[in-house]
């Protein structure tokens, strides 16, 4: 079955990564977690992504901040789908990250989420989607997770008017 | 076979979005184009998402500036993977639909690229890749995409050296 | 009488959007308030919209944050007037909201206010000044609360000056 | 009948503030057009504001660029509704405008619009819904306006498509 | 003796222009201080500006945050050197103050000063230098100031190497 | 009587900063120019500031683009006031002079004008401002400027209405 | 021994810069640290700019914050390799301090770290890598400090695993 | 001798990198340039900077526009100084590419330039000064090259005066 992996710089990305992991945990997808850092492990990083297609990966969600290189380096190494969370940055809240992570090149793709937390939860929908394309017991999960999001709304709906 | 639907808000997008729909054809993936405006044609953007899956559609590549509102409300009437490029805008460059395309709340994603033509280029590529999770013809095409890309930065290489 | 819908994309939004129904209870303005979420509800989005004018509303004031698509999506399906109230952001503190309300392409009109609670304050004084151009009593309010504005300031002066 | 305003700081301003005054032309709204300075002609702004609603004026539309005072100081001499239009300015190309127009501190509101000919077009549109409020012939051009974006945006994609 | 007039748009705002008054109570400057809102007292505000000059005033400092038109408008309205100091804002971090107050139009200028209290206590030090090319006991007490400086500076050095 | 000193980074800051030194021509104010680079003469920035004074120098206008240090290294070593007009940069147009030149700390002010031209007519305006405080003909001069400013936009009043 | 010379402008500035220290002191490089304030103390600036290669500093360290001018100005002092630091400011984050301390003309280079603590470690390890060049410890040092880096990686993955 | 090895991602980046090459020509500094894109030539990239240092490299300027993860992942593979030269980008100008090199996170330093031309020319002048340290000539050479800066200053002044 399809396999997401999911990679981040630091341990402390991971505050927001675990968001992409609930989801893909909810979801029912199977996915594999990781710390490669671009800049530290840079042979890591080769190796992974270079092992990534054979290891059975199908989508490959990675999340960095400042000066993030990691989900475009990553893209470079695989043609997989890459979808780039931008983390938010101490300074400059993530507009670093962002611009570091969406502005790449013609020719090597990676897929931009928003900053922070929600951008990680949604690197797990949108990979989702990809995955759902395959397996129809994903398309229904995000299908059904739609329905749980235009109820959660009628719920705050409700609660406003009381 | 996988169906690209390529929409964009205006005629004038086409000069971007056109990079879009000639990495789709060099790629020999399958697409339609279309306009639809989410502010000039909202009941349009909903057919659209709503006929989307029906219709044979894998991937939707939505181009828009300024107040871009185009990917992600097709993204929210579907939940096919929508890729959303920013459009260079006139006044503030593209910044606006970078931030209206990229940051969208959690629970419905756009995969965000690069404003501009080089972004247009990418959506192409990134739904050849999605693709190619599916269709190992359109796999080895970006493999050997990627092989073409190494040649011209060596071709150019040589010409730096001459 | 004329009437004023308040909407806001999520519940959390209401703690910046309740200043726009304060004014609008203290200039003694029929409103209603809801919750439609541009991306987790589309179809009430659309329903909300078309229904605007029919319902008896007015003016329609939407707050929405990050990628702020509620009060441009509202304004492309109603002719009404729609206030938008840009919701400060987690990350970019507002500046995405910004300007995916007030960067609306030439057609579609968008009244944005100030980020945050001052700008869902005005939002309930712009539709006052709307609704008093139909009805002098809220005309008069209007007339009144700058008087209150104005000795509020000549308070705090005194104060400055104990 | 209602009759709308339209002043800017500048005669170079024109160029951008009669799209507004063209649209209120198409929608045979009445109008008149006026070149009043918050910097160079204060005590004329002050008059424009004060007789505003004597002289007729339902809606006030004011252009103007980098530390653009005009929109914020007209809405603070007169309680009718006063959108503004951030004309595109030279260095920060109507950052400085749209932020100088847009950050009105509660109490005193002005509907922003884009930066620029959309955001000048867009004022006249809004001034229409307004006034379509009170005039059922105004509010019918209004929704045959949009009829027509639909009808230019089906021809674009039939251009398209050719 | 030359004075200087001190002015904010709300009481809030002393607790960061009251660094400016600080600086010219420590060097002995004559000074009064006051709330005029561009927005909620614009009559007060042409009051001001109209009679400052013939009260005595010599240089005003005016302060004011968001869309800041304080310091510009009262420029339009005296020829005194008018010294703006841009409040820190909630949501743009004083961002929109600074240009709301720097991007005057050719023809009416305002000394804008750095954002927040470092920029009110340079109010009222480049007042203070104003003053001096009049008032050799200012002049006197400005050489001081910054004599007084370098030794905090020095001071600052023996603790860090202690 | 009074004289100013015009100083620019660069022979291309001319462009820019002979609208200050139009402007003191046309109000018949006595000045200088001359070319000093805080980065290539430290040495000359130095002399400049130590013997602005005693040669007879009341208010010093420094123009300077991208990381522009002039002014405020200038203002560090003389207590005269100094003018700051950020120029238009070519990568980031003039937001980093702008930043560089306004954001100084607490304790040595430069009374930043706006970014280009607009800024450098201004300096030329504001150091008139200061003078007129010593020198009731150049108050005069700058009183009937005002006048000026008011017929011109009446002038273009009447052009718009022809 | 090649020495590092880091300089700040003023104490609070300390806290960020003491990363910068302790790199030198981990990798056993011979460093001093002072405070040098551009604008408080322009004639030390001068002095510790014409006295660093001669008093044996090799490479020299500034950090400062907002309009940072010390490290574009010891730079334009001495044609030692100056390393800058941007520190972060209150209102503006650091922003404000990257422009002033990175857009520097060309002639005079100042090579820029990252805004804050991550910055002044990396001027530590920047001017280790130079000084590495002429000493071979230094050099063996800074590759074991790359292989700590990556175990600390390593040691993350598996807490990251437990 | 040093050497220096000027890399960029593109041959397009050569119009801006040649600053950087005529510098080190001027100066009579050995070098040597190549063109190794970060994303489309990930393994030259490993190779280069693998190698960099058996190969006599000193020194590494890299040059990249966008997503700038050239000059980044260079320094992650050695312990070489690297220094960043972020190219003007089309849409935002080179805000993306300053980003993307400053922003560096602790650990991996890259020293970054201006925007643009001056940024590589300066590139070229901070290699040279760092060779300056180890080769007396080439530190003499940039001495001399600051008292061409100056003179060129002094000549400007004269065509200034003219």
């Amino acid at each position: 079955m399809a396999k997401v992996g999911v990679i981040m710089g630091s341990l402390s990305d991971f505050e927001t990564m675990k968001e992409a992991c609930q989801v893909l945990e909810d979801l029912n997808i199977e996915y594999e977690k990781d710390i490669i850092s671009a800049h530290r492990t840079p042979e890591d990083l080769f190796t992974y992504g270079q092992e990534a297609a054979s290891r059975g990966l199908s989508v490959i969600i990675a999340g960095a901040g400042g000066a993030a290189h990691l989900p475009g380096m990553i893209a470079s190494i695989t043609v997989l789908p890459v979808i780039g969370v931008p983390v938010q940055s101490k300074a400059l809240q993530g507009m670093d990250s962002l611009l570091s992570i969406a502005q790449m090149p013609g020719g090597v793709p990676v897929a931009t989420m928003a900053i922070g937390k929600a951008g990680a939860k949604n690197a797990g929908l949108f990979a989702a989607s990809i995955i759902g394309l395959m397996d129809s017991t994903v398309y229904e999960r995000l299908l059904s997770y739609r329905i749980e999001l235009k109820e959660r709304v009628h719920k705050m709906r409700r609660e406003l008017h009381e």
